[in-house]
């Protein structure tokens, strides 16, 4: 079975050279990826979630980039089924498509095009960050802050994600907006609670942001609900996305993963440049998840200090308190917006340190080799605690970490024997709450900390 | 606690006489009914959905229309709290407010205030459900054929709502809106289901309308995702709405009342002036539920014949071919409703008898006088039939049935010793099937054939 | 030729009794009056706006009302042929066409189906006013005030039409809305300008409101630009309509005609409970034009007093400056509304005495019988004034009256010998000015001032 | 005076790299250009349109690029008081401004940030012509084609002006959008006769776009209809623009430049591979004006032949009539551009050969080496008869030009002798039909043909 597809949103004005480009481009060093993660889209209706097993299934797939004298086209062979309603796709899977397209193809040919961009520099990353997410069109001038980005694990128990809908219900209400990293569980709670909410009020326009990466994608693909789906290149500017687009941050429980991402907030809002930046930062969750947050919690409190605890609050089950907390907050992000003449849309004026945005790429030696040490500012602590949590997610389900451990064995970890005692009793709380990895299977796990 | 609450829709624009007379009927004979309907809708979030418990609770709740120079506001006392968000009425409860005041209150005073307006005679019948529809604006010239009603049961078993929800999704993915008598049950899953399928494809404008009636409103609530709500007087005019209003009707398994609007539908249907209408009719439910539409199917075949069987088609467990069919009828009505010149959007040219429109009302005199014998044309027969099932609802879930008959005992129907056996048959096994009255409950019958 | 029109607007969904009553009086007694109007309006792209020639010209041109299923259809005989474009009838004409049929063939047709509606009844005659405006969607509730009602003449001179337009033009770059007349100078110019100022400052959505009567609409047609065309029953409830939709009204030089609005409006701001009545009234003209001003303003303070004269501004030669003025007092009429309680799209709670909402029906006994003495409040005096002004334009141009004219010789007034000599003096200069007949003929009065 | 503007359209999405880049570029060698062009803008409402004049009057005027956190601002000193209404600019004028910005400097400063662009390869012209007017967002895609270019001259006379507003008039009855050069005359007039069809018709929506080059803007600032305003680097890519935008092209009277721009468009639709290009071409006039047409018509069938002839259509005084055959041409290139897969807003298929798209730079040399003999292919001749009258535009208006023939006195041109009369004959025909410069002043040719 073959089938054309059109193109949609920014895909849909390319110059006949532009269409050249990708065209080359996506036949070759990328196409295995572009291929996987166009699979894992069109596959996002379907009841399995295993990456592994949908490229099983659909080995026979196949697409191709045409061009038309008006632009580009995809050419699909032996598509998914469940993407296609009587012979034509479902528009909202044909939107994440060529998101795909845009962001893993495209993306990557204007970038060689371009003269001296340097992906070292902290103001050539953030230039990125915008230009990919201006490109996606996620970016909207003058509009009033409502964006609410939400973390949290992806395979939570149906108590918390029942309470992360509630949750979503409640911002729904309040007009709120949702970003999420667009897979399963705390991705999708929020979401899906609060379309919920705004079809009650009668909002329309209603924004479900899904910021990726192409590492993941396959693995946690786009809820139906995401109408906008961003693939960014790698973990750090896609955290660097998620905090210039968000106007306030709510954590659900999860696992290592959203470990990083609190210690990443963290770690740039304890910078001084940073302190009167008002963002409100909420830990929540049901009363059943209550120890999830006392151990984060402790674990913060022990190593970055009470400073650092400050930032943010805890709020046990009360979902309409954290929603009207957020709402709350929207005017004071406004104001101080406007008084030091920032975006509404983009958060340019955060300060994010270059250790904050640099690929930080996990393997046997620069897991050994991270400073997990006291001597050094809480920030720079929180930079190298993210970059060990971040190494752990790796391990657990991106492609080239299980590689890695399966070659090599776990990675090592040193460091100061008390702060290493610290991380390895909320790893194996982690471990207790089955939170390293989709409940059922025991964990086994991919680090060692030397002592 | 008091509050003041702005008016939506087409209440927003009276003229002072107009909210004179409105003020004035909200607070003389209607008030009760006014009052209780409104309670109804600012509940419908709420978890229960006993009328009896609702009106306990809420005791010490009043309304009140007020004048302001530029119009009217409703004053409330004692409003339940779920039906605001941070002190601001969610906007959907809102709309379905003003729907109260506008069917129950605001239609009765301009009906009042026309001369000669006659509603024996079924062209001003007609008329009048027009009006009404058009006041409420879910009249909606030259947009094509799109609306799919659905009828079924309010109190369906799970496997039977989800069946009605995959229905729903499938409608909803082929840009179907939807119609339903707006309580729970088989009423709430088609539009969840759409609501879904509209989202994922991008859908703007989506239509999910609520046709209900005041003796009814309170004990089926309309759900949230009821954008337009409607209040028709009486079961006739709200049926005679459906039919209008709808391009194609899904029927899913129900009780008494799904069986009461079959026979209805039928009985227009076999019309001979009706032979040419387009308008596609399905049963369909899920596997588990095949033995309820053959023992609709029998009936109907003994009592009306296979005319009238072929008036409809049954589809089991197949939710994409339901959909499928009323899609591709969607044209059919289109080209037939522009070939008589008939709008896309209100069925004028449908043949309605009188015995169709005026309305039954069922107490022990009207049910033993019904004419239930075989010397009678099939559509005359169906309306009886239609009759002797209206009069079961009423006497199941209705106050002034179910009064009735803690009075004077069951209602007693009379017949032709055959046909009161097929019907007999028919509600043993409704019972059988759990369909009377919600699950769990031991169903006593309100009414007794008589052989 | 014969064409076939399809209805637009509110005539675009109505009920079959509706059309019913609306054929049946298209073809009775209203007729002739509903054939000349849409005459007038079809003919409005021409360059001849005699009326007489118009009828003359079209002789053959016929017009019915039929029927669908669907609604109500016009069928026309040799129309104008300028009113079509390849066969299309032009959108805009198209509208007015519709707005014809629905002033005066549906309002009259509603009004008799109505019980107890008392046009003697000041409450009444205010809700039909109100009801005719909504009836043709002019009444937009929830906007900002940014009506501005403009009055003047009909046959201004080219120095004075290009004054009206750059004040609409200024108009038009502050965002304000036109409602004039319909017809040409004075009633044009001011939406043309506007239209200018609308399209450089991007405005979509722009209102230019025409407000006309059936007696002068053959002889001011409707201007293309016009959106909006509503035909109000007589010049009382013409009058009512504007100063109860607009929020700020500028008068330009006019004839007999501009007097009676201007004596109208000072009546009725000179009400004690119109004290606090926010409403900017701006006299205004090239200096060309400023003996008109004085001879109006001094006029107005020998007969009327100072209050009267406190209630406007005489602003000569200054656009930007009138324009800045009715701008500035926008937020005010906002507020004032708000304080009250009142509709920003249509004001309540102006007050009108019935004396200026009776219609007044000049003919020789009433114009001989005006109460034209000092002895009267002088709101009273203002609204005799009116009508002997009101007299006098019947006299120049509506049809009855020049046929009165015709048979009896002019109209004879009678009063207060110094008042009566103010009001000479008056009409003198209008003569002088040439404002009392189109440029070019010798003006034949229509009354006689008896002393 | 120093006012700070906002930007507006893409202008409103810049990173903090490019608003850096920016206002390097806009303070360095494009300063002057810039800011002439942004004075041009600025003063676009004024009577006068003498560039020289305008540089005089506001030699203090000023324009600065500012950035913000959030992006860019223009900060202007001493701007013309009538570009802005109480202390606000008009919001058509700002859009021009950031126009000015995006097409002068945004182009510039990205053109140097692309590596490998080559500006002699023609896909390369072609790319850069479709990014320019993608950024402007003026490709509007899967839109039915309705764009008309019309050219003609910027001085003609009042009739063929009011000619020009009729056929305007005639083109918005049929709800067509209008593309021209921008400035008087004949480039204002359609603009302003559609902008009152499209009101007769109720269009929203219009487009009226003004192609333009920094040589030129400020001699012919848009006029205040324009509403898309884009700039093209040079005369070629703006003939290219035009004729990849328009879907018809319809050619008023004019003098050089309308030559110019006819040898253009013949040249290029001579050319075998767009043989089957569906454009419609309509030379039209008044009755008036015939004889310009037969000098030109004669002038190309002598030089081009009746090939050439063949490709366009005259009308004389007949404005329904082109715009009707334009209208009618629409399906036309609808169906084609489907049939070869091209867009409907941007006509890729369109051959132009590099001589049609190289910059050809008049002076002395280059104007007397032009090729102007008949021993080659008649669209190599018509491109090098472009040049040649493009050479007479520059030495007429452009200020390179002018000061090129101040110096050296007038351009020499070599040819056939026979070609060289046939030339020589058109060019007299045009100074004694008072096209070559503005009426009034007599005609000094800025150059002698040599034979």
């Amino acid at each position: 079975m073959i089938t054309h597809i059109n193109p949609v949103g920014s895909m849909n004005l390319l110059s006949q050279i532009e269409v050249d480009r990708l065209k080359q481009s996506a036949s070759g060093d990328l196409y295995q990826l572009f291929r996987n993660c166009a699979l894992a889209v069109l596959n996002s209706g379907s009841k399995t979630d295993s990456s592994k097993e949908i490229l099983e299934r659909y080995k026979s797939f196949d697409i191709n980039v045409i061009r038309r004298e008006r632009g580009v086209k995809l050419e699909l062979f032996n598509p998914p089924e469940h993407a296609f309603v009587d012979g034509e796709i479902i528009r909202g899977i044909q939107e994440h498509l060529f998101s795909v397209l845009r962001d893993i193809i495209y993306v990557n040919s204007q970038l060689q095009s371009v003269k001296q961009f340097n992906l070292t520099s902290s103001l050539h990353i953030t230039d990125l960050v915008f230009s990919i997410l201006r490109n996606a069109r996620a970016v909207h001038p003058g509009v009033d802050p409502s964006m609410v980005v939400c973390w949290g694990g992806h395979s939570i128990n149906p108590v918390e994600y029942q309470y992360t809908r509630e949750v979503g219900n409640e911002l729904g209400l309040r007009e709120l907006n949702i970003c999420t990293g667009c897979g399963p569980g705390a991705m999708e709670g929020p979401m899906k609670g609060a379309a919920v909410g705004h079809a009650k009020q009668r909002v329309s326009g209603s924004r479900y942001i899904g910021l990726t990466e192409p590492s993941i994608i396959a693995a946690e693909p786009p809820n139906p609900i995401v109408n906008e789906l961003v693939i960014l290149p790698d973990i750090e500017k896609r955290l660097e996305a998620f905090v210039r687009l968000g106007h306030g941050i709510i954590i659900f429980p999860g696992g290592v993963g959203t470990a990083e991402e609190i210690l990443y907030l963290l770690g740039i809002m304890m910078h001084p440049e940073n302190r009167h930046q008002p963002l409100p930062i909420i830990l929540t969750g049901p009363k059943e998840s209550a120890n999830y947050f006392r151990s984060v919690d402790e674990f913060i409190g022990n190593t970055l200090g009470s400073e650092a605890q400050s930032l943010y609050q805890i709020i046990i089950d009360d979902p309409a308190e954290v929603a009207r907390r957020v709402k709350n907050a929207m005017p004071l992000v406004r104001d101080y917006r406007k008084s030091v003449g920032d975006a509404y849309s983009f958060n340019w004026s955060l300060k994010i340190e270059p250790e904050f945005q640099l690929p930080f790429v996990p393997d046997h030696d620069s897991m050994a080799n991270l400073n997990l040490h006291w001597e050094q500012a809480p920030q720079q602590l929180a930079a190298n605690l993210r970059r060990a949590f971040s190494g752990i997610v790796a391990g657990n389900v991106k492609e080239g970490g299980i590689r890695a451990i399966e070659k090599k064995g776990p990675f090592l970890i040193n460091g100061d024997p008390k702060l290493m005692k610290m991380m390895d009793k909320l790893l194996q709380q982690f471990v207790e709450q089955q939170r390293m990895k989709l409940p059922g299977s025991a964990y086994v796990p991919c680090y060692r900390i030397h002592r």
